[in-house]
């Protein structure tokens, strides 16, 4: 198990681990793939973490961003970490978010960072109670179909 | 002089340089201190890049972050990589966004993805119209500002 911010992370929902990093499917993802990468360390900003942890970062985000923009049929993807309270970050750890997009996934194309942010409290958003959590066992589902695709070691 | 996509930038738009990387003041920031990183050869998709020059352009977001951050007086960034047109990247060359936030900056917080997009021709965006460009002594006079704090290296 390993913490995102306050919270207690099942393994039945990580699908890749790194060193210092894991990949992490999403309660309330904003398109099919949205997924998350996130130090195992948990440090609030990203410049708390150590160079040798950024590095590892940018590389599972290259690693896994190639393979979801793949499998979710995505033509674009956005890349996304909001570093702290007045960036939007909601939960106080670092994650980089990974969405894979395509043409007409928004009618606005950027109405996808409205949803990252949950003080949007009209708007639809990771956090936001008019968004529906997906159940255990869709999460256990997604993270096992993308699991496949690395080579995860401890 | 580096290419940013199609457009040839001045050195005294430049005040950052790292093996692979360089970075960029804007002609339209968003708030200031809003600057780029961009990758010194001319890839559009971020999966383009080498490990070496993602992880060479990680650190470098790294180092020009914290700079950033102190220097603008932020409390949080922004970060974010608009990788392809469906992702509303606007000039197609690989390049990190680093925007320093602070409290209030924007009424509705995530209004700020909404001026990285120029698509979106009603709003003020980095490439719209309605966005006054700064002249070449304003940008040079703040790359003259950036130059300082960092060990450049061809």
């Amino acid at each position: 198990m390993f913490k995102f911010g306050p919270n207690l992370i099942p393994e039945t929902q990580i699908f890749y681990k790194s060193t210092y990093c894991f990949g992490l499917v999403n309660l309330k993802p904003i398109v099919a793939g949205h997924v998350l990468v996130v130090s195992k360390r948990l440090v609030t900003r990203f410049n708390d973490l150590t160079a040798e942890e950024a590095v590892d970062m940018m590389l599972s985000t290259k690693k896994i961003s190639a393979i979801i923009e793949k499998q979710y049929q995505g033509s674009s993807l956005t890349f996304a970490m909001q570093d702290g309270p007045e960036a939007g970050q909601t939960v106080p750890h670092v994650h980089m978010h990974i969405i894979p997009r395509r043409k007409g996934d928004y009618a606005n194309n950027d109405d996808i960072y409205e949803d990252l942010d949950q003080r949007n409290k009209h708007k639809k958003g990771p956090d936001n109670e008019e968004r529906t959590p997906r159940s255990a066992a869709e999460m256990k589902e997604e993270a096992d179909f993308l699991r496949v695709f690395f080579n995860n070691d401890e």
